[in-house]
């Protein structure tokens, strides 16, 4: 019974490869993104090859690497041929090293050499994001031959709108020219005279994504060579690729932000292992730091068995600091991370946090008096005899504790950049941390000084 | 004295132009954000006219909008008229009314014409991003008359690798055109032939600057045209401004995360006031949540009395919640953002949350019975005589509160979504406030119920 079943599944993936055929290949990707794996590969070969190779090629596409290893070794090696050299590095990188090798061996000689090439850099490099598949031209020749040749390789290279301009004796790169200076340029001048008058703007192979990213970005290109030491171009990294690896990196800011230790994986296709020990990590370590609270209430125990009041405002006034430091924190990663600031304006920060604290204390600490005013006159809690005190007191610390909290928490992504690390590895949780334990001491320091002599 | 001084001003700044003037324009840029708007200004005076559009035409360039505000109409105005329509357009959204106006007049017709629409649209909109300066033709044309044209008028084009082929009778948009298909094509060929089978990708004006980003960045286009609902180009978004606003909205969603209302101004240019009310608002109405910890603290005011050593780990256990809750949602707004996963997708997370909080609350209590045994038995703190009772306690608190935050803070972004907000609106402030309130409850629950006969 199970071949009939397995039937119905062949006519329904069949109808459903014809329906979808002729649809823009992203859009077919988002589409076989709902189905199985094995449905999506299944699919895959009810399609048209170009069509085919034209999905895969799609990064919209998210389980490519699975979809791949489910294709007969027959099947999927003349798509990967059609494909673009970065996504078939970026399949072959996610495989386990037999079915690479065992598939890079079906390959084509042109794609193996430019596959041993891209997989020898390391993730999130330059290198590994770059393709293979660009235009190079020899400086002796002209804006016409240069066209020509244009034309003719064209439907094997990813990129035809920078065109890289290199030394015929060493091969080394001398010049980038665009399409859109070519088009205008006559066709007998020499093809140098289409160039800017600047040396290209190159990245070496071993830097981040995000350094490619930033020179595209500054710079208005369209793609960057990336180059080794001696000026050979060994690829070029285009500007789609670098959209991509932007969302990417934002999208994982936003979690380290959350205190997870960045990882390229999406979030159900983590092992449920491997997702546990990247939060286990940071949250044993915040946890352990977290324990110094009850090292300092325990210091303070005597304070709180004299005035047990105390006690009631202790989470409040802790997660104002947390919540006052997250906000700063998050403020200057942003002002960090878009160049608004450098790290030589730490003290102009220190000049606006401060006061900022301040106010925003004093409002808090407003809020907190006429609460716990309310609550005595209207009788809902009784807060004893000193209830004015113990006010001024939550008031007080508050003021203190959200101050603290916005310099803390703004100098963090300084410190870190200072070190040598990302601005944005500063953490949510690591700030609450941070400000709780400080939080404490201030709270019982505020109230040994004002409740001295009535209730402690 | 002062005129003597100032002519020294002028000295250096004529030979810091001079120095600068060989360099590209986003460097240029990139030393002018050192100096002061008013020594940025006369710079630009001494650096030759279409260097000065150069720079500030790049997006590099922080303080555009005061820049131009310092120079006379007389120098300003064609400045303006050299540069690109959407950056022309950045520069007067950002300037009074009056100063504004009085600029615009001062413009060609051409670009108030083109002012006048763009400056209509909101921020963040795709039409506030879009410039008017594209290549169109008619549909008649052949592939030879459109690349005439483009040698013609290359010069005043943001981009002519995006070509827009309209209806002549109509004026609406028919098929878009590479510069790359024209190059391959035959030049006696109808300009239609060199075009992709399927209607051309558009953005109507209004929509969000986000969505013009997905679409850039899903189908790899190199410029989005924004088409009115008749059909006729308005205007098209390039790849290079799409860098810049999602490099923009990705610091913004750090903040977001953070707890502080989103807004485009650079830190230390917005003004003290308007920060300190961005960040209060938020703020005071998390402490309002967070008065609820003092309004269960209360309720639980017997119990704290009996057993005041509960509450020396109150802070440990509620930072804890907040941690594993901050995670969570950070986890969670990467997976929805990079469209990972869909609403109906969330009882597959919450079928992963709970589990994991249950093995990440079991690693935390079991560091936490440690700790309180470690120090019961170094004589370092006396948690009493039942302290073996209190340890347990700790630890199933933990255990109950870490599931608890993981799965409050992994549906908050699905209950955000589901009601047509950003899930990247969630923060980790309001994720441990949330955690806060609920934990106290959990901790006394678990307390009363462990202790009750000996210590409760």
């Amino acid at each position: 019974m199970t071949s009939d079943v397995a039937m119905d599944d062949q006519l329904t993936l069949a109808a459903w490869a014809e329906k979808h055929a002729g649809e823009r290949a992203p859009d077919i990707a988002a589409a076989l993104n709902e189905l199985s794996a094995e449905s999506a590969a299944e699919v895959l070969l009810h399609l048209p090859p170009e069509r085919a190779v034209e999905v895969l090629d799609s990064p919209e596409l998210t389980e490519t690497t699975e979809i791949v290893s489910l294709l007969s070794l027959e099947r999927a090696a003349p798509l990967l041929s059609g494909m673009s050299a970065d996504r078939v590095a970026h399949v072959l990188r996610a495989m386990e090293p037999p079915d690479r090798a065992a598939l890079a061996q079906r390959l084509d000689a042109e794609s193996r050499e430019s596959m041993r090439s891209l997989l020898g850099y390391p993730e999130q490099s330059a290198g590994s994001l770059m393709t293979t598949e660009f235009v190079s031209v020899p400086s002796d020749w002209t804006v016409g031959q240069t066209l020509e040749h244009i034309r003719k390789v064209e439907r094997t290279r990813e990129t035809i709108y920078a065109i890289y301009v290199c030394d015929p004796r060493d091969n080394t790169l001398l010049q980038a020219v665009t399409l859109r200076g070519l088009v205008v340029a006559e066709p007998g001048a020499p093809v140098l005279s289409a160039a800017r008058p600047r040396r290209p703007i190159t990245v070496p192979p071993l830097a981040d994504r995000e350094e490619a990213a930033r020179l595209i970005s500054k710079y208005d290109l369209l793609a960057i060579p990336v180059v080794d030491e001696e000026g050979h171009v060994l690829g070029i990294v285009t500007v789609d690729d670098i959209i991509d690896a932007i969302l990417q990196e934002s999208a994982e800011d936003v979690q380290r932000f959350g205190g997870v230790a960045a990882s390229g994986e999406p979030y159900l296709r983590t092992g449920f292992v491997s997702m546990v020990r990247k939060r286990a990590g940071w949250l044993s370590v915040l946890f352990v730091g977290e324990t110094l609270t009850a090292s300092t209430m325990q210091f303070f125990h005597g304070e709180i068995e004299k005035a047990i009041v105390l006690t009631l405002f202790i989470p409040l006034i802790m997660g104002s600091g947390g919540n006052a430091g997250s906000q700063a924190t998050s403020l200057l990663i942003r002002a960090l991370a878009l160049g608004e600031l450098r790290l030589h304006d730490w003290w102009r920060v220190v000049l606006r946090e401060v006061p900022a604290g301040l106010v925003l204390g004093t409002i808090l600490a407003t809020i907190g008096i006429a609460r716990i005013v309310l609550w005595q006159k209207l009788g809902i809690y009784d807060y004893g005899p000193h209830w004015m005190l113990v006010a001024l007191t939550v008031a007080s610390a508050l003021v203190g504790i959200v101050t603290f909290g916005s310099l803390a928490g703004s100098m963090l992504p300084f410190v870190l950049q200072r070190f040598g690390f990302d601005p944005a590895s500063a953490s949510a949780p690591f700030v609450a941390t941070l400000v709780d334990v400080t939080g404490l001491v201030i709270y019982f320091g505020v109230a040994t000084s004002i409740l001295s002599g009535t209730l402690l």
